[in-house]
């Protein structure tokens, strides 16, 4: 089954095989080695020189310990999609004064928008979703990055998930304090790993905050790879490590994380030419519609679970809307380690199934 | 590398190419399938008929998530050790009121203290190590719940995380409401799973609690698996999860429980052997010592660390005593898929070393 939804992806037989390796001790030396090298690959995906952060868990987890950890005062969520909005119930559940930024569905959080509510001065941190898997939209993260820089005092978080290893992060130059994304979308790796990076600004916020938590206390992780050489808390699923310093590797080295990125941006506009002529995008301006998931309005009408149905016989899995969405719309995810040729036949095969 | 220590344990390489399969949709059917397959299986491994939870994390996720979730007036931490101690900790870190009660490092929780500190009726829930990894210890849970049976509205949290597949439990029969495990110790997992058994009376407790977070909010856990067909919230670490499954099928029906249960007390029992010949155990009463991992008291004030390193050498990774007990006792685990002979090979080892 060839996997065209946003993730879990299809992963790399090569990068599957390693996880088939042995155990090794979570306290021994080559195991903080293997967390070492796997923080300073990922430092490079996400264009920071700050720590990052491992958690055996979700991308959902991290996003969680941000804003737990690091939210003083009052944090703002912005969102754009289903995504964002779980970002702000997340706060809620943890009794973190929160409140709400909704866009229209298929526009951005602008910069604009940002300022209006951090003038305000009532919040200390700001979630903003980089890459919105439930409309196909990316935020314009550098210029809303300008914003903020603006605000001293506010920690600037953003939701990669979908998107890091697939598009260009410089998250240090945008001003991004926590840069977060998981392990089974773009960089092409099963699921169960999260990443996120920590700048020395969210450490110090995170000092003055109490009732963090335990396992999602970026805090706490952060204090135990200083003091423990690159160890956590907790045990970490090693097997899940081993492929991800492997693929890794290969992003950087063997393919080039320049090449990957170009690779996404191919595969996301022969897709949306595709939508352009047969549909329409669901991102009301094609600039913010992402390079690794397309959301394509449903302007035909068509039979959305027939078209999955059909495709499922081929041995292919297709996304259908996501919530609200699920039959106004459909997607295509186009990201990890598929190309071109992978991106046309699925097109092929829709065109076929349609009759276009 | 062998590991004898108490988790990572060495895997069954059967086991690892499992997770050399290819990723699936978390929201298809074979997804739903995977996740109640597992289930069912861990239900027999704890001894319930109540819903067994999945979570991508370490045990300490789930410990978190119970005493979380399900603290309405106060909890009781019952502590034999750092285990034990960590519990409580989580509950302090949430905002949780709790407090600790901690016996002699190598003494058990007894009942009768368990019924001293109920019996102030400030108490709701009470957390238990079954298998306290950093003594060797296993807790009388039997007898223990025959006390909290007393105590209608008190929650019962036990840590099997270092022994479940490995000893026989009766959660149910017991009156465990939660019960708690992960992947990497007796069940010969690798790293980055854990499940608990999760009861109607824990189940109507959390509905009372606010606060209880999103990632290891047990109700919430339970709510979407009811509503979506054994699905989750977040993308599990499906890679996990097949060789879970596959392991699961050879622990029940291959090998069958109770030669599995029986296999760790045979081990026990050889290694117990030993090491009263040569030292003395750290339980101060033999019948609560572990089946899982026995801690041997340095009498003879031997060089532990040389040890560890010469056996190394041999590619076999030891445990040294764990925090304070570090230089005062050593670890050896037989847990998982090793057998009699694995363990008579490891101290025919330690015997050559040592000058036995």
């Amino acid at each position: 089954m060839k996997l065209f939804i946003p993730g879990p992806v299809t992963v790399r037989q090569d990068v599957l095989n390693e996880m088939a390796k042995q155990m090794i001790g979570h306290r021994t030396k080559d195991a903080s080695k293997l967390q070492k090298d796997i923080t300073e690959k990922m430092q490079k995906i996400f264009g920071t020189k700050n720590q990052v952060l491992l958690s055996t868990s979700s991308g959902s987890g991290l996003m969680e310990g941000a804003i737990r950890s690091c939210t003083l005062k009052r944090a703002a969520c912005f969102a754009i999609g289903d995504f964002g909005e779980k970002w702000y119930k997340m706060a809620i559940n943890n009794n973190t004064p929160a409140d709400l930024f909704k866009s229209e569905l298929g526009d951005i959080t602008t910069p604009e928008q940002v300022d209006e509510v951090l003038k305000t001065g009532k919040y200390d941190l700001i979630t903003v979703t980089g890459n919105e898997t439930t409309t196909g939209i990316a935020n314009p993260i550098k210029e809303i990055g300008e914003i903020v820089k603006k605000y001293d005092d506010v920690i600037f978080c953003v939701d990669y998930v979908s998107s890091a290893g697939g598009v260009k992060i410089d998250a240090d130059d945008f001003g991004v304090d926590i840069a977060i994304t998981s392990s089974q979308k773009s960089l092409g790796l099963p699921p169960g790993l999260a990443f996120c990076t920590f700048s020395p600004k969210a450490e110090d916020r995170a000092k003055k905050v109490e009732n963090r938590g335990s396992y999602f206390d970026l805090l706490n992780l952060k204090s135990f790879i200083d003091k423990k050489d690159n160890q956590y808390p907790t045990t970490p699923a090693l097997s899940l490590m081993y492929a991800a310093n492997f693929q890794l590797d290969y992003i950087l080295n063997e393919q080039t994380l320049e090449k990957r990125i170009q690779n996404h941006k191919d595969m996301a506009n022969l897709v949306r030419t595709w939508a352009k002529k047969h549909f329409d995008l669901f991102a009301t301006e094609e600039k913010y519609a992402s390079n690794t998931v397309t959301c394509i309005k449903n302007t035909k009408n068509i039979d959305v679970a027939n078209l999955i149905k059909e495709l499922k016989k081929q041995d292919i899995l297709l996304g259908n809307g996501y919530g609200d969405l699920k039959d106004k719309t459909f997607r295509i995810a186009h990201m990890a380690d598929f190309n071109i040729d992978d991106m046309q036949d699925l097109l092929n095969r829709i065109d076929n199934i349609l009759g276009f």
